[in-house]
């Protein structure tokens, strides 16, 4: 069905059966909100829950809530609802520093596990933070090699010396989506383990990761789980390997018995042997309050209304906004695109400034892709609509070309 | 001058320069809480501050706060603030991930500027988390090799074979205090670097990390300085090192320009390098705001106050308990003492359980320590006494045998 107009659009809103979950959040009025791959909208749960954790937990019961609000067990409470969205078992997964030190833990254990090999193999373009804490970890370890190779080529490439492969499903930019089955096939055929980052997938397509017997992975807590600025990443470790993948980062929260407070380092038997240092608890909270969302619906169902925003998004720029000099970046089939689309244009970086001006908040990433992402918790089929009149409108009028939208942002 | 009634105890809070302090923090009716050496109580200031990056930053700014609301700045920021409660200067110091991915971080960067020498000395007993770690980077490194000395003989085993010493400053329990002068002199001496944690020292005792010319120094943020619960960290990287210590959690927001999205890592030229990835926001918001706090006084006068009570403390426990089989931890002299107490006794931690049944809150550390911190910014010498009128109340009627004290929690 081709959409004509906003009518038509508000119509599929009205067979959504998911359209009653944007309820759940506190969305700014007037804003159609196209930034949840960067940053999640806020439920009004999570608002509440930390307001208790802070004023509650932390300030009535003080020390006592380690126990008594169950802030020890929070890193697998969290990990276990992430688990659900992610094909893996709930004590696969915990809830844990950054993505960055996730992807140092796991290639570490990964390279021991592998230690007469020498390669780690990701792609260029990757997202730059794992591309840099590989570079930091093979910095450490002279017998280590990072070895960046396009896409096509990486398959082929891997050999008996590959320690592990190191890619992110759903690419930041072009939301292009790697088959993790085929690929983790791939690097076990050699015996090489595969580790994946989900950022960009988690919460936003189906991912399996006990069927595509994927080795470790990682994630972000901030994006499609609306966990909040700078909220607890994730890592997956497949049973089969606990016990065996030890990683280096050996805090007490990775210790057997943290609390005998002996010297020397017993790894926990699970995958709370990622687990380091005192995690953050008030950040951690407002991730587990707002991962309930998930449970009021389903992965599959996210993922077919995702497709259909993302389908309509394109059609209709593509339609609506020819001649502008909008370029789509990526595969145009949505079989192997995640939840966000991104356009190339020329002046892409005063297109978004412009655009966010008038309420429509994507985000712009260099050097020239103006990016959208559609979190289907929240964003509906004329909120689309919307946003495309709304960037016709810009391109047709030039009003990007207002100098103010030129000044940069130190975060864009 | 010796205490002998309550009423002398409460004349020592009305001469009290800093007791109104106590107004500024959210703490419950009826408690006396000797535990802010583990978590640090609720300033009110701190709890509007979390409702008010939850509720407008992140809700209603949404992804725009990362300029608009300093989010990206917060690092530095909080960093600052804590400089100025350690002796360093302000872009010497940043907030970020924990105490103990912080102290690899250091650790490793010390191993590469001395990296001909093999050796890690520190000492049994420190802070397991620093061992864990300590441990999971020699294992990662095959030619550093951890060292675990005595106290006592540490300076003398220093040698030009040394990468670094790895100390901290106060100890968990017996809040021994090193001579952080003299033992970075010491490593100094014959070429090695001086690395410490500042965990039970930041905002406890006087620190001036830039006269003992420390060469590295991390520490926690929801102890002494109540950022609350698994708040984020700090690192300090001496100026005279900036670029030339490069550690190898290499994430992106420690990237010369995180922003450009290069797939090259570039170290940024200061302290900066030593953050890693996205930086959970609402619990750096909520240490930002409880460190306003310390702009109302100064480390000297709450190093006063706290070698008041504590001093307090220990002569009423050794008067009034006397014969009830505590044994003080540590040394008297309070020049070398930070801000907590530990008394042994056989049956610890079904004592400290009555305790806080009593509403006194300390802790207990295993095998037999009662621990009391003294946080001079809300605890007060009326506080001292009632607590120990209270333990002795438990020991001379043993409420302590009750067996619903001897329930082990998860956390102790």
């Amino acid at each position: 069905m081709t959409i004509e107009t906003r009518r038509q659009a508000s119509a599929l809103d009205n067979l959504d059966e998911l359209a009653p979950l944007r309820a759940a959040f506190d969305l700014p009025e007037g804003v159609i909100y196209l930034d949840g791959n960067s940053l999640g909208a806020l439920p009004f749960a999570t608002g509440e829950r930390v307001s208790n954790v802070v004023s509650a937990e932390w300030g009535r019961d003080l020390v006592k809530s380690w126990n008594s609000a169950g802030w020890m067990n929070l890193p697998k409470t969290v990990g276990a609802r992430i688990a659900a969205l992610i094909g893996a078992d709930a004590d696969e997964v915990v809830a844990t520093d950054s993505t960055s030190v996730n992807l140092f833990k796991v290639v570490a254990a990964a390279a021991r596990m592998r230690s007469g090999r020498h390669k780690i193999i990701s792609e260029p373009g990757n997202f730059p933070t794992d591309l840099y804490m590989l570079e930091g970890l093979t910095s450490l370890l002279p017998n280590l090699e990072l070895i960046i190779l396009p896409r096509g080529e990486i398959a082929g490439a891997i050999d008996d010396n590959t320690a592990a492969i190191v890619l992110t499903h759903v690419h930041y930019v072009t939301a292009e989506m790697f088959d993790m089955k085929a690929m983790t096939k791939a690097a076990h055929a050699v015996g090489a383990l595969a580790i994946w980052d989900l950022s960009h997938s988690a919460g936003a397509v189906e991912v399996n990761l006990g069927d595509a017997k994927a080795d470790f992975a990682v994630g972000c807590g901030y994006k499609y789980l609306n966990g909040g600025p700078g909220a607890p990443a994730f890592v997956y470790v497949a049973k089969r390997h606990h016990g065996v993948a030890v990683q280096p980062l050996s805090g007490w929260h990775g210790h057997k018995r943290p609390f005998d407070f002996i010297d020397a380092y017993e790894a926990a038997s699970g995958v709370d042997q990622f687990l380091c240092g005192t995690p953050g608890i008030i950040g951690m909270a407002a991730l587990d309050e707002s991962l309930k969302i998930f449970d009021r619906t389903s992965m599959k169902a996210l993922r077919a209304k995702s497709v259909a925003l993302c389908k309509l998004f394109i059609e209709l720029v593509e339609r609506d906004c020819a001649g502008y000099g909008l370029s789509l970046v990526g595969l145009r089939d949505m079989d192997v695109r995640g939840s966000h689309v991104s356009f190339r244009h020329s002046h892409g970086y005063e297109v978004m400034k412009a655009l966010i001006h008038a309420g429509v908040i994507g985000d712009f990433r260099a050097p020239d892709h103006i990016r959208f992402g559609f979190t289907p918790l929240y964003v509906g089929f004329a909120d689309v609509w919307d946003a495309v009149q709304c960037l016709k409108g810009i391109l047709q009028e030039e009003t990007y070309k207002d100098p103010e939208f030129a000044v940069r942002d130190a975060v864009t």
